[in-house]
């Protein structure tokens, strides 16, 4: 009999592994102190002490041009809520092909190698579900998106193998970081999961080095997952490029996973897409994506949405244009705050350089410094520990999830408040 | 190495759970067989020869009025498409209370007991997954859905214990055939899985039939999930009653579980709920969550309709009554087409009793039956064998997943055929 088995959580047994989850949330704790506060927004006037939020990425800044999006066409058909494919209606995953090959990859995508998930959270659970057996390795290089643990830990029970990159190389990743990250792992590594434009980063990645990546992955015959959700979310002087644009098919082994959820501003509708030409894998996920579904009506309503190319050019331009202007606002209340960042050309990010305001650089104190801002200057900021950085001291500012005068104020008020503590 | 690692499907290998699913698909022949042909439906002029779909829950009755509903007051507000609680929206999950109090248990329900997830499907998965580990066993009495088989045995590899009834008894369920199928079983059992108004019989149980059901789970310290999904969708004499209704609380060991799929026509919007009061089981379930969210959008628009207990009583008035019509006029389809069935009083079935038309009654005869009826008369049923019963020969057939009109056409083709194979 496991332990734990019989054991009881107020009152009533659960099975193990349900009592894993129960008393070992997965969620970050940033994430749950940020809906503890969400009610308390700020509010110039009515509340400008109220809380800031700069640690869920979410773009804020084009409401009023998704919301009559949204509203419109509701002429819904009947099909909406009948049961079709669970990985897609073929009319929504044909509308996907063409949208991803105009905005994204450049060159036709089959359709029947699109399907559709309730997030890309899901996605990317279900794909390496189907790609490695519990405790086989993957491999991520940090700074990473912080939900990768728990899609990839909890309930596919693979351990993620950080390769990490570093501050004094400004976190340029290398494929000699990877081949270190390999030997160093202690189980067999399946896959990399790479990341562009990168989150936490904001960068994203030249042809050339997405070149070296993708040799790098198939030299080594292990599956390359492309995350590239915020693919459309570029407002930089680099332009951005689909590792999926660099080989005229994906092959067995090269998998993109995309999402409304950021280019489109709409995590909450939880619509997130897989193309693989990997047939075996199709067919896996297939048989799990019942238990994920995307709502037919909400499919349905994306549909028209993404079929419409005239206004996907404008909301994309308007979008990247909204994005830059508010990464300069935020650029200079950074400067005048005299909070060191790295600079950015697609996401929602800063990944922000917390060092001078620290006397010991230790991951205690980076714990010690977000609590502290959270407490004092009422803001919250996603830790560097979460996005499972190699050092400590920085930590990830996302600057869309608010509007924008709202975001300045809260790094107004930190300026105000590290000013203190670098005196003291 | 397991058995499997390393091989090669199509060329890439899968991990060997993901090759499980590429080359066993969890989803019965008969929906495989239901999806190839739905673009042919019968038409009464355009195609008089058309596929008859009668093996698909699906209520295909009421369009008219869940349409409007529907495509009204969409209004939509941001926060559709933010993130929320992965278990649903308070504002959602305090109206599923409401709704669920005045139609089904009638007694108040507290809003932090209730979970929406991407359909009822997912709630089962998510809940037995917190509730036994891998190998133990769920009790569930047949004829039973045949979901339940690949909800519970896929990702949560647990094993059902089928607890039989026969046809001798008209399949009705006894506490003796429960503790049979408990003492036959060769590993521990964790819960009974009990579904009223029954699927695929469509009887309801009534008061004295619930308690001893209950009172047998509670004896043996076993949870007991209450699946009801087709609570509203009662049309016959006898009136539903909630297995929730007969305690002043469920306890740490009752969970109810509910969807908009069947009772209103919405099986496309993917969203289930569960009813628990047991925290340990909402935390895990919420610590799964994430990669089975209900679109925030569709969650706005079933809040909307539920809100609405003046449109809610109308439809569910008319949904019945429609039910009813349906039921009796196939009822003398069936009578026309000698075709024997049990009686019911909800859902959307008849279980067929084919056994007349059988030279050998058993398992391989039934499916052959099965299969010369779908490529003779152009109609799919459920067989029995995939509702897991007892005893060969009968299948089921749903009779408002098309018009009335295509379902009576394809009951007169069966009876034509069947008269054919009688006399031969």
């Amino acid at each position: 009999m496991p332990a734990g088995r019989g054991r009881n959580i107020r009152g009533v047994n659960l099975s193990t592994r349900g009592e894993l989850l129960a008393t070992n949330r997965p969620t970050p704790r940033y994430i749950d102190e940020h809906f503890a506060r969400v009610e308390n927004r700020w509010d110039p006037d009515a509340n400008p002490d109220g809380y800031v939020s700069m640690c869920i990425a979410e773009n804020k800044l084009v409401w009023d041009l998704l919301g009559p999006k949204l509203a419109a066409g509701r002429e819904v058909p009947q099909r909406v809520v009948e049961y079709d494919a669970m990985v897609g209606t073929a009319s929504f995953r044909e509308a996907l092909a063409i949208f991803l090959e105009r905005h994204m990859v450049g060159r036709p995508i089959d359709p029947d190698h699109v399907i559709a998930l309730a997030g890309a959270g899901t996605v990317l659970e279900m794909l390496f579900y189907t790609i490695a057996d519990p405790g086989e390795g993957i491999l991520v290089p940090t700074p990473s998106y912080s939900g990768f643990w728990p899609d990839l830990e909890t309930r596919d029970e693979l351990q993620i193998i950080p390769a990490h990159t570093t501050s004094e190389s400004g976190f340029r990743l290398t494929v000699d970081q990877l081949d270190e990250a390999v030997a160093a792992a202690s189980v067999p590594v399946r896959a990399l999961l790479f990341t562009s434009p990168n989150n936490p980063l904001g960068c994203v990645y030249s042809h050339d080095e997405l070149e070296d990546i993708i040799t790098w992955a198939e030299t080594r015959e292990i599956h390359l997952v492309l995350d590239e959700l915020f693919a459309l979310s570029v407002y930089g002087e680099a332009a951005f490029v689909s590792g999926a644009s660099l080989r005229p098919a994906l092959g067995p082994r090269i998998h993109l996973v995309w999402a409304f959820s950021k280019d489109f501003a709409a995590s909450g509708l939880r619509c997130g897409i897989l193309v693989s030409e990997n047939e075996g894998i199709r067919q896996a996920v297939d048989g799990l994506a019942y238990w994920a579904a995307v709502s037919g009506d909400t499919q349905f309503v994306l549909e028209q949405m993404i079929s419409d190319d005239a206004w996907v050019d404008e909301f994309t331009a308007e979008n990247q244009r909204r994005l830059g202007l508010a990464y300069r606002e935020v650029t200079a209340a950074l400067e005048k705050a005299s909070i060191p960042h790295v600079s950015a050309q697609a996401g929602f990010f800063f990944l922000c350089d917390f060092r001078p305001f620290m006397d010991e650089v230790t991951w205690e104190a980076e714990a010690e410094l977000w609590e502290w801002l959270l407490t004092t200057a009422n803001v919250n900021l996603t830790p560097g520990a979460d996005c499972h950085i190699g050092e400590p001291g920085f930590m990830r500012l996302v600057f869309p999830s608010e509007r924008t005068a709202a975001v300045v104020a809260g790094i107004e008020r930190m300026g105000t408040v590290l000013a203190e503590r670098r005196r003291s």
